[in-house]
């Protein structure tokens, strides 16, 4: 074990205290990027800076890379890499499915990490040997899907529109051949593959802080995590997630057939 | 007032004793329609069960209208209208953003009607006057967004895939000229409008329970909703809800254009 499940709820709970309150307010929301429509609230931002503080005083030689506030000592072995909210347009709309995500890398190499969604009181976490829920119903272990035909799979992804010029069609590919794709998920799309709710999660352009958190959660409870090529998904980029390895090389081979 | 709280609680937790205990378990997913995917669940089929007993032992000489189990009495003056997992496509991929519908029209114009979702505890209901929220961080009213400006307002539809043929090309109007649009989200999606965190719902070829009980929680909250021809939702079809009266207009002279 990496991180213990105290550390765990403790991190959820410090991003929980700046995030729920401001959840579901008129609350200032500011654009990012000139032009664009990239929100980044309060909670956002006093999330990432709660997390930080704990991380630290936890352990304060490790680095820490984080979606407002940049990164610190990235050159450290264990480096944590924190999105406070995944999911601003869910979270800004009153869906509760956006979450915190944190995840800690040890040499490169996603080992730890949590996804919580506090309006629902739910905590996914891996802790370096296996994959846990906590949540309304108790806590359990998380285990995906064995299911390896992509026609009875579902999949989930942000929206298509994500995909562009010849992503949409390799795309669409994917989308075909699966029984059921739903939209507007974000990273509890991924937490539902952890989970065994649904088969596959896509998405296209996601930062190493979109996903990191994610990887050890997948891969803990059996799942596979790459980029759309097969290589290591730390870096974000195009993000194929799978319930299993036969599962996975199947959908990998359509998207570049 | 029409349909107190209490009654519309009974409902809610009926209701939620068939369906939560049969969320997120590997339950007979069964296909409605040969060839689709439309999944009916074995809680889908007992909740309205249970919420038809109810009913009717609370108010004998009432008609009923299910999705599951179809229609009795349906010429009497006040008929309920139920559809016991709306989103269904959500309650089998694991998403917390199904609801329970149960609607009441006299002499065919919706009058009250809830909307629950018990995996996060929350109940949206008119009472016939209002527009009431119990959930976590307690109860209140509900009460729409007074923006009146497209360009600000965020827009929330199930998937655009809905929308074919020329009906794709008017719902591509009102996606462009919106802020933000959000997939993914069903009878959600309405509530949402009601509770004033999003300005615009709309869906195609929607049935009579898919809209009937959501009707009444959105105008009691200050909002409209109308087919696409600006005439009753109560019987579906092409769906729009805005928050306010001027919103409404402005988007439904878009559609038609």
């Amino acid at each position: 074990m990496i991180v213990g499940a105290d550390f765990m709820r403790r991190l959820a709970k410090a991003a929980a205290a700046e995030t729920l309150p401001r959840f579901r307010t008129a609350g200032a929301v500011s654009n990012k990027e000139a032009g664009g429509f990239d929100p980044v609230t309060e909670a956002d931002r006093e999330a990432e800076r709660a997390l930080r503080t704990l991380i630290l005083s936890e352990y304060p030689d490790h680095g820490i890379l984080g979606e407002e506030h940049g990164s610190e000592n990235a050159s450290a072995s264990h480096v944590w890499v924190i999105d406070p909210i995944d999911g601003t347009r869910a979270f800004i709309s009153g869906l509760p499915v956006w979450g915190t995500l944190v995840g800690l890398t040890i040499d490169g190499d996603a080992k730890a990490g949590l996804m919580s969604q506090p309006f629902t009181g739910e905590l996914f976490y891996a802790d370096g040997d296996a994959s846990h829920y906590e949540g309304p119903g108790g806590p359990r272990k998380l285990m995906t899907r064995s299911n390896d035909d992509l026609s009875d799979a579902t999949l989930f992804t942000t929206t298509p529109t994500l995909f562009k010029g010849p992503m949409r069609e390799r795309y669409d590919r994917l989308e075909r051949a699966v029984r059921l794709a739903r939209y507007g998920t974000d990273c509890y799309a991924f937490a539902m593959v952890a989970a065994g709710h649904v088969d596959i999660a896509v998405d296209a352009g996601l930062q190493s802080y979109d996903i990191v958190a994610l990887i050890p959660i997948i891969e803990q409870a059996g799942g596979v995590v790459t980029t759309w090529t097969g290589g290591p998904a730390e870096n974000g980029g195009d993000i194929l997630a799978s319930a299993n390895p036969v599962l996975h090389e199947k959908a990998l081979r359509l998207v570049n057939d």
